[in-house]
């Protein structure tokens, strides 16, 4: 969505975080406002210096706080996996495999149905509080259907990654050195138009380090931004690729190295956390701390995908963060805001300085903290995205 | 809120789960509708079958459930604590000594203030799905504050519950049994006109058995109903009381003895989980599947409060049963419909059979199950209480 004309003044916001990365020692500021002038933030302070503006938004003493960047979400799909996602939860081990699942009702599903999905989805995504948002293909996994996948998605997110080599298909199974090369050729040359980065998921029921290296270098060739999920099952030497080839995100950082973390924090490469892949899937959560200590930048993300974890909601995301990854509620907050905007290589999202996007949330609370303080609870009462009033919830009659 | 008079007809439910306790064989019914009239369920079946009526609502193909019932909450405070939970997710472990800092705000503040947060809080639980809430006392600690909080709770919830014996307050630190005898005695005088149930904190911080067993047999000659906190910490001896005492509910149930379970199994006493605390406090979470393979009764909730977890959300509780508890999917919306209205001992809530009163709710979901497959989504699209729809959630402008 574009930014609008004319100015905002958000005002009466009990506690107003910029995760200004100009003030990072000054995290919240009380009785705050915040201008937002054809769709960028252009002025914030205290509320009584506030100057004038077009419309008015009272935050009634509410917490503000950027909208999140959800840089990793596989949302163009058919179907779901309910009965695995109970199967699983009854004992029954998770693995790569069941995205094929999704590949084969995705290929089934209509222009429409896709569409109708999606869009369902990317509003209740919003609802949430997200404002900017990737979107992966690879659920198609033929040229077409990727091809189709990106198409839809660039109608709702200027992020858009291609993932054909999400998994091999079964089609290819006994050929996967055929799937990399249409990966890398004909499937590339039909996406990358559509696309904006390029992933590859390391997985030993996925893709190997040498194969990803192939198609990440033919999607930097075609123009594309690299990504890479790695390390979710096992350290498979993922991280070092995503290091080595300045992929801008490496995603999902569960099994690390002493050597992965190093790597990392001598690089311009994001570690993507997404812990309700770890709550979904009853796997052991990844170690935030030990990636901020090692001064690693990171980023919280929701992997939001009918398989590993269908979940949206960035709220839940920090709370995880916080109970189970190590990180202060401060530092979730950022990472699941300029964390995830760094992940997407924008300085212009993510945080709420002079010059960036107006994409705020007005929370029904009082403190940021709330976030992780009252799990479960929808805590987002208005979405600003590029100035414009676009969600909120009312009750009652 | 009392019924209304005429009827209206959901119909195009997806998948309506009754949680009939008449037809306990039949969990889901597709193509469904269900008719509610002067507020109470009068029919449920086949969607081209159903009868006519003067409002209808379309599910649009969504699940429809029960009304959760909320059968512990703790709404009634001043303050928050979200300073001490930074602090305890920051390493620092939870006691029962918290109380107090709430006590303290509780008695600083306005009746108005307290109205104000209460009905906050409730309204978010009803937007959540919430159409049953059991709301206790015990912030007060005095006489006139303890009062003061039935008198209040009770503008909200028919549910109301007498918890003078929550903690001993630091004024009789030193005389305990004094403070003993006030909840038994003038205490218990001015409250038991605003309450329905009497419940005791029993912790190695708050009270001991033989102090329960004195207060709850008090409380039963006002003719209040008992209920119980036991086994939040250790298996302290509470569940023998309550079962001892035929209370409705012994509630937490997160140490258990061999004999705990088997005196539960053979009595009227309902097990009420509230895993909800468990997340927020980083202990143990109970066994569920323990309690209902030996034919434990057993409900959820949430237990909201500012200290041991400040979450309302019943979806986050039936996601954690799931993950955390050893429960269904299905057990876990039976325990937090029926097996809470069950703690209650109320038939005519918790569940959508011909005579129940019309409390549903419409999931912006196919299936139940996505309670538990998308945690943290705010899946609770309308909600219907006593036939009225009082709460929904709208998108965009």
């Amino acid at each position: 969505m574009s930014p609008t004309t004319g100015s905002t003044l958000i005002t009466n916001i009990g506690q107003l975080v910029t995760v200004d990365p100009t003030e990072p020692d000054r995290p919240t500021r009380a009785h705050a406002a915040l201008v937002i002038d054809d769709g960028f933030v252009a002025w914030h302070g205290h509320a009584a210096d506030a100057p004038a503006a077009d419309a008015r938004i009272d935050a009634d003493g509410a917490a503000v706080i950027p909208g999140f960047v959800d840089s990793h979400s596989h949302l163009v799909f058919g179907g779901d996996r309910v009965d695995e996602f109970e199967a699983r939860m009854a004992g029954r081990a998770y693995t790569a495999g069941g995205i094929r699942t999704t590949v084969a009702a995705t290929r089934e599903a209509t222009d429409e149905a896709l569409r109708t999905r999606l869009v369902h989805l990317v509003a209740q995504a919003r609802a949430q509080g997200t404002t900017t948002l990737e979107i992966k293909s690879g659920y198609g996994l033929t040229v077409a259907d990727e091809q189709r996948a990106l198409r839809l998605a660039r109608e709702v997110t200027a992020e858009t990654t291609f993932l054909g080599a999400h998994v091999v298909p079964a089609d290819f199974a006994d050929d996967r050195d055929a799937y990399v090369d249409l990966v890398c050729g004909s499937m590339l040359e039909a996406c990358s138009p559509h696309a904006r980065w390029v992933d590859v998921f390391i997985d030993s029921g996925a893709f190997t380090v040498d194969e990803a290296r192939r198609i990440l270098l033919a999607g930097r060739d075609a123009g594309l931004g690299l990504r890479v999920h790695a390390g979710q099952l096992a350290a498979d030497g993922g991280v070092a690729l995503a290091v080595e080839l300045d992929a801008a995100s490496v995603d999902h950082c569960t099994f690390l190295t002493d050597d992965d973390v190093a790597l990392l924090a001598g690089s311009g490469t994001v570690a993507t956390l997404l812990p309700l892949v770890e709550f979904a899937t009853r796997q052991p959560f990844p170690d935030a701390r030990r990636l901020i200590d090692a001064g690693v930048a990171v980023a919280i993300a929701t992997d939001c995908n009918p398989g590993s974890n269908f979940s949206s909601s960035m709220p839940l995301a920090i709370a995880l963060a916080v109970r189970e990854l190590g990180m202060t509620p401060l530092e979730a907050l950022r990472a699941a805001t300029i964390g995830g905007a760094r992940a997407l290589r924008r300085d212009d999202v993510g945080h709420l300085g002079v010059g960036a996007r107006g994409d705020a949330v007005i929370l029904d609370a009082p403190d940021y903290r709330y976030l992780a303080y009252r799990p479960g609870v929808p805590l987002v009462r208005t979405v600003v995205a590029g100035g414009i009033v676009t969600s909120r919830t009312v009750r009652g009659e």
